[in-house]
């Protein structure tokens, strides 16, 4: 990565100047992946945006970033530029939420990003101290799958105000959730939110409500590390199409709507 | 992580030698998380031992292991030793199906793995050159998702004899998956198979068949790097209640008939 012409070092203090900018710092964490973390980043992110907040997304999943194609502008990468205040977000279409992705320096979609822990960590940072998000209500913070070194990384630089954590109502996945949960204690981050996606799948033809997974109610798990607010995101067709096809802002259903945070 | 009574340096060549035992060297890998690498590992290495063949599981997902679980062996820990010839993988039930995981040594199932790059690289490391799987036939890797440090760090010490890419048939998902083909390139190892998991749904009351996620077919996916075998298979909820309940050694239906390789 190239932030203009000399090799820059990033201070734990340049960071903390960047933050003081920004009112809340959300993180959506799973530990498990393809749970849906970043779509939920992104329902969260237009929930507040049609609010009339100031919304910033940062797509700390390096190896595997999405945030860009969901809301269609994956192809804005000469939007992601270097100015004096530091490296541009790209902002969506719609709502003008502020994007930051490692996406919009790959030459290529498919270019993959294989890098070591120490150079994700590296460009964690960089990313922190050196994007000029400018002042906003909230941040989101969208995390790669595991208790690795992104959230590690974040976490350490930065205070998050909460944490929205996302599962499947799947066995196989809360216990995974559940190491999540506890690297937030260990952290002594507010858990906000339990998102339980994929909830259910309503047959289109017959009505049938079919619960796909089959683990235990996510409520238990809640109940047990004293969440209060749980949201319930069934599998509908109509969001995978809008996701797929980077429309995501244009999606009607909004499922935060009495999420008071 | 404690290999004995001292702190053990694990060289290349100890890695050469165990790995010699093992005639095919297969990672299952997609980049995407959440689309069921476990399940698939699982179901192959069922495969494989169901027609006979002496077979292994090396879960390299130490930030979310799940393989344990799956097979309904997770509280089998105290089979996970050390021996004279290192440490011991813990068989499973029905096929005698060897397994290594972290999640044997953690103490509770919910302990979070919070370790950066360097931590998982030395662990599997560790792992690779201290295990005795003994003479196997098919050895398995279930990487995590990402083009990191857990499939760099691998690939760079076993020659992998291929690599089953598993995808759902989403686009982003299809992204992401071209990222983890690349990387395969990268270190000149073939793609023996694409699975497209959960590819369509049978809704059990009315018979419908529905497509859940809508993109493009993996058969072109397939075609764009020369894959010949694509493996399809649906969502069903009787293999996820096996894999919930950790009996995935039961479950009747074999996907991988006509995997030749």
């Amino acid at each position: 990565m190239n932030l203009g012409s000399k090799e820059k070092i990033i201070t734990g203090k340049e960071i903390a100047e960047r933050m003081k900018k920004v009112k809340k710092k959300i993180g959506v964490l799973s530990g498990k992946g393809g749970v849906g973390k970043s779509t939920v980043s992104a329902l969260l992110a237009v929930h507040y945006a049609r609010e009339g907040y100031q919304v910033g997304i940062y797509d700390v999943d390096f190896l595997g970033p999405s945030i860009p194609r969901l809301f269609g502008i994956e192809r804005k990468k000469y939007e992601m530029i270097l100015s004096r205040d530091g490296l541009e977000p790209v902002y969506s279409d719609r709502l003008g939420i502020r994007v930051v992705s490692i996406q919009f320096l790959l030459p290529k979609s498919e270019t993959p990003v294989m890098w070591r822990g120490v150079a994700v960590n590296q460009a964690i940072r960089t990313f922190l101290g050196g994007c000029s998000f400018g002042e906003l209500d909230y941040l989101i913070f969208d995390f790669p799958p595991g208790t690795g070194e992104a959230p590690l990384t974040v976490m350490d630089f930065v205070e998050l105000d909460g944490i929205v954590m996302v599962t499947i109502p799947h066995d196989l996945s809360y216990m995974v959730v559940e190491k999540a949960l506890k690297m937030a204690e260990k952290f002594d981050t507010e858990i906000i939110g339990l998102v339980e996606n994929m909830s259910y799948f309503i047959c289109p033809k017959c009505g049938e409500k079919h619960n796909i997974f089959l683990g235990e109610d996510s409520e238990i798990l809640a109940a047990k590390y004293g969440i209060e607010r749980v949201i319930k995101i069934p599998i509908d067709l109509k969001l995978a199409k809008f996701a797929d096809r980077g429309r995501i802002e244009d999606y009607g259903i909004d499922y935060f709507e009495d999420f008071d945070y």
